[in-house]
């Protein structure tokens, strides 16, 4: 999981990319990093951390420039190191070249032997180097060179990149990450999210298709091409159960809507069930629950309180804290569930243990019954597209059925949401519009031994 | 507003004070610190920044200690200095002796002055150094010398102090900030809110009571008196309305219970109001909005995307990003709002600037119609004891009558809760529980020129 | 050991002072501090290590004032911490003020104990802090009140004190560490040496006397009395033998004079003596050297590289490279010495380690036989006037008779310097000018289990 | 300028390097950095600022290894920054390798163009990542492909290369730069100079010569061979005149010899002149000066004090204190010079401007008449081999006679080792052994408008 942005044709490039970047924040904490182009000279700065420390620099405020891409970052800790930290700056065959990636690329060890034998040199320890090394061995049109490097590469990626003052952005065929192309005064904006570009005060225009190439300059749209037509668009549903912003849009509606239906629909599957109150896991459970209470007519109530300082549900883990950590980040209210039959929603369940903790939270504060309902179906395989699930053998729902993951939480009864119902919700209009992957195991792509997953 | 806390009889001591002040961080993000007390030897470590800052700090984890105190500090940025984050530890006639202290002591001038003339020195800017040099020239049994130290002390504060093994909490006779005794396996536990201490493990037994002195050593209270009978309670009612955790227990109810009150009140004081929804300003008019909603029938929506990244509300102005600043921090949702009548729930109104910003970004999504509400009546005075609210001539509330203000704001209708369901709501039996002097000019205590209002 | 220094009437008072305490960087190492004083308002800055990084510091850049004093200190590891770094800017009855300290207090823990009996707090871990409080407790004149207060301390201390624009030196009654007064355009300096002085530009004018109070105020001296009648002068010889820079002037020469005549009285000391070459330990050794070999006819060489870069020889132990430390220290030049009979120079022995590793080096880069010749008698008791040295059992001298040293250290002969020769170099007129109390165990003041030596 | 070292084969190798670089300090002190290679992966570390505080940091102490290499950095500002501090370590078609390089390539613009259009990326902006590209262009043998590569490279370098458990040394054909080979118990070292050797405690075996490529395993010279057959070695002279610690061993002496016997043959060229004593300006000066002494009998004095927390005579430009920095550097004691007639001794003139403050000072100090005497001929030409001298025009003595630079200066009498004596003291037996380019503007390569100069 990353987020990626640009801008350009604005003196406020690298102010809007920061901003965009705060608002892209939640898709990754671990590194920020700016690349800014101007008068034929870009510069890059990138700081482990929040953007906000990066904004701080006083290096970044001082370099002019009229556009910029921007990335954060979320990995895992074997590869957290500021030589990873992205965007990637080179020099090339093109001239100054700087890349910003979001996804995984699948076929990475064959690319990347094939490029060592071509006598590439790898400084990263990223998966998002095989872009600049396809660029930089590809000569001709630069957007061209771009769509022939992309057309090598398998996996999900979306790609912003940066050359002197042209900006392309550019979503891999089966549009497994987001990417997104809006429009503030005379510049464009390509980014992960249409929050970023909305936050900025631009509007939101669309996406950008799977397998197609944008090509901006000078505030317009030069080109617009794709390296590959696509045969069976596969986006990720999880950006919309757990990743995005509620009011990013996906698919024609919010995300904040795509939930709400998540919950409607819960509801309806579990039509009869009686309960005290409905409450969600903040934050992401939030709409999910709004919407199962009024569908179900049940009492909403907000019965955690979330502390917001320690970050991400999945991300960091705790240092000399790590018992109280739960605890310090989710505390349920005793007035509240003391005594009462409640149904809780959450996003999702990966390995079980953190779920379990908190449903014994509840139960330490007086909970009598918890029926734990989840907005989406039982995930059962890993993610090959540039989220960061756990090999098979940690997801509880790989390995046990969904009774015993109930008796494992400790509760009365255990609902998914299934899958189409999830699809439904998301707007899928035939199920081929999405990859749901890691809830059927069935693949867009092919995926072997050799298949990398650790990308960005 | 700053957050306190102290654990005695633990090894843990030092774990469960940071992991308290975390749950406390709320209360102030400007700087931390903590005391720890073992073998007759106390150390403390301060850093500026959040309490992960801190507890990170490898000098820190070196230092065992069976007791320990802590200390979250907001500030004016006049003051915005390590050499005066919390807690100071001194030597004095009484050996090693740590202190930390939330609230405003009004009569600091006059005690700095008579201390200055006995001889005093004072190395920090911040009023809280008076306790420790009245505790320093006064002789005889330690509690009672906190006592007699107190009762020179006008204003606001709520303490906590630290002398060997020998933990001591204390409340100024108005009992303005909060403080609450708890209790965890073997050892007592002394925070601002209960909810630090429901977060460790440990069990709220009691509110510390105003011009109470509650001395503990080894896991038992081995004395509790008054250093002045308290003729009148006076609480600040803005704990309720906006700093406390939603989870603490404040007058026998959470906070959480309050604020859905106020909302429910608000509603009785609109009755018949029309709107397709009613929407909060995270994070604290969420309850109230919930509570307005249950009682009014009016949909209950989430408009909003607040960012978390960015930190409290009026805490940290931006640097270089200072207008894109307030559209970070919250965003609504056009899909939401658009073409809708609404009503709004926030907190307060204090300049009326950041009020206005959001209204407009509500317009500029399409917001049709607009009531603003808020959970407490009009700011008109500022406070001395222990809120950073801005002189008179900056409230808006002081200076512009309410359709003025109605008028500034671009609503359609502007609604307080008023004094008396504000009051009710936070369960004030009689009028004079709480404190109220912002909202009615009318203090607890003298006030005159002299007066000092910048404590913690 | 510690630098001290002040400026006033000066624009550039702040930028005098930095300049000031990089000429007396020698003096320590550990921390750097500046008090600078402008429009009734004083600020502190102070850093760990080095007044580069001090200097670096934007806030320092920032706060303009026409006055200024500033600190280097060299301490003890256990009371290494920013805490303890001076300057100390208080608040007292007679205003701002802000003291500079070198020495060390011998009766401190008697003051400090009456101080705490009179109410006084203690924040830092260092006994410059009782100047503050006796200074603080006594009313009237302020030079008065600073007279008074030095009255009580006993001791070695050179103090810098700054109150609103008023610089004042001052000078325990025994002259223990030096201070000086020099003159720059329409300002006054107060240093530790005179080399600070003049590397700003300015005139060395004379000592400050033992037991005079210097005051200045807009360029003039507006007063200068004795706090004490001195009976006795009893300035630290080792500043020559060690401390002090070569080109500042003490005793009317400079100590690069008085540290050749030690030399060349060695030279006589050991006349007979056959060898191929002299050559000194660097950098104190040098001018030694430089005068045994012209008195005594051998040829000088310098068979030492030396590694500026890590720092001065007894400050900064080394971490994972211990063992390599005193070879990276200081080498020999196998070409110099090998096969020779040399003989070396160096300032003093202390434990004897440090000499033992450096002979062995020489032995290993060849050379034949080596006389190992000091520059001042056995070092037999420690120092309770400012140097660190270490206890008694701990100083070789004190425990073993010198031919036992001898052979610990594996060398031909050993010669120190003896006590007349000493004193003669130095420009002692009587033996009573001096401080010899290492050398004889004879110590201007009474020393007794009671007395404090961790000063600065 | 720059320092490396490599160690092979030792439990200790990290360790080693590190104590290697501080060795080696005074060659860069811009960034340090170090690869370690153990169990079949390589990590590198690199910081800004001195060795120490590379050393310092946890993550190096963490990482283990068997063999190590490093790199001391000294650059202009324009390259200053972390990207470019060395190892660079890659992953290519050989695996992981990482390089250090002293020198500059002078067909750097040529090699890149013809890179990038083979499709390389570049990642740096100093020259030395060419090297790694040649190499990850090139199959075969290891050794073969550092041959191959290097064959492709002109202009200074100094290259020591880590590949798993493979050291190599190598050297370009002119042998510009120097590169020594060192055992210490069943290893091997590779360092710019043999000091770096010594001081680990191992023995100077002999230069790596130019063309040569040293092959290390397992504490083995697995091979020797050379790349090119050199025709004329072009040792940069200027190494021996100021760059090199004096102990280490060139062309079979110590640098200390060189410059003694520059000292020497200075006075015999400047045969019968009078003064009262000659003074190095220190530290290069140093031994030029005893020399001088010696062979003139005129008195040898050290009349100046340097301040070594400042960092080495022209690295580093100061801040805020711009003017008091030459002063603060190095100060003349006014009773060495005061009415005399002195003879100076400098290592060289390079815009004259550093002098001309120095010659001030000294007059300033009262010095009566000067001689200024410098062990090296006058500067006239750039150089394009690894030292940062600035472009002619900046050159004073390209631009003006010696009589106008006497006059520029202010002294009595000028003089400059003639470029016969400096090689006769350098041990060269033919004129052709140094490269004196800088001196007789005649350069061992072709020089042309296209060469780049800004290597490291």
């Amino acid at each position: 999981m990353c987020g990626i942005i640009g801008v350009e044709n604005s003196k406020d490039a690298a102010t809007l990319v920061a901003a965009g970047l705060m608002t892209l924040q939640h898709r990754g904490e671990e590194s920020a990093g700016i690349t800014i182009s101007g008068d034929g000279n870009m510069k890059t700065f990138r700081s482990m951390g929040l953007v906000a420390r990066l904004v701080n620099s006083d290096a970044l405020n001082k370099h002019e420039g009229t556009a910029a891409i921007g990335h954060v970052r979320y990995t895992t800790s074997a590869k957290s190191t500021l030589i990873n930290a992205q965007p990637f700056q080179i020099e090339c065959i093109h001239g100054q070249v700087s890349v910003v990636h979001n996804g995984n690329i699948t076929n990475f060890i064959k690319l990347r032997d094939m490029l060592l034998k071509k006598g590439a040199i790898f400084s990263h320890t990223s998966d998002t180097e095989v872009f600049l090394h396809l660029i930089a061995m590809s000569k001709g049109n630069f957007p061209n060179v771009v769509a022939k490097s992309m057309s090598l590469v398998e996996g999900a990626f979306s790609l912003v990149v940066l050359r002197d003052k042209t900006l392309i952005g550019a979503r891999d065929v089966h549009g497994f990450r987001p990417l997104v192309l809006g429009k503030l005064d005379n510049s464009y904006i390509i980014a992960s999210e249409s929050a970023a570009v909305e936050v900025l005060g631009g509007k939101y225009i669309r996406d950008i298709a799977p397998g197609e190439i944008v090509v901006i300059e000078n505030g317009k749209i030069v080109k617009s091409f794709f390296y590959k037509k696509s045969k069976k668009q596969s986006t990720c549903i999880f950006e919309q159960v757990y990743f995005s912003r509620p009011d990013s849009i996906m698919f024609g509606q919010t995300v904040k809507s795509a939930r709400m239906k998540m919950g409607q629909l819960l509801a309806r599957q579990m039509k009869g069930v009686k309960a005290d109150l409905v409450m969600p896991v903040p934050d992401t459970g939030y709409y999910a629950a709004l919407g199962f209470s009024r569908e179900s007519g049940i009492l909403f109530e907000q019965g955690f309180v979330r502390n917001h300082y320690l970050g991400r549900s999945f991300i960091k883990p705790a240092q000399n804290l790590r018992d109280l950590t739960a605890k310090l980040k989710l505390r349920p209210i005793r007035e509240v569930v003391s005594g009462k039959e409640i149904i809780v929603i959450d996003d999702s369940i990966v390995r079980g243990t953190t779920s379990r903790r908190m449903i014994n939270a509840l139960k330490e504060a007086g909970a009598k019954k918890i029926h734990f309902v989840l907005s989406c179906p039982p995930i059962i395989g890993s993610c090959y597209y540039g989220i960061d699930t756990p090999t098979k053998n940690h997801l509880i729902a790989a390995n046990q059925a969904t009774d015993q993951i109930r008796k494992y939480l400790g509760v009365e009864t255990l609902t998914f949401l299934n899958l189409h119902n999830m699809v439904k919700a998301c707007r899928g209009e035939k199920d081929n519009v999405f990859c749901t992957g890691c809830f059927t195991g069935k693949y867009p792509t092919k995926i072997s031994k050799d298949t990398y997953k650790e990308g960005c």
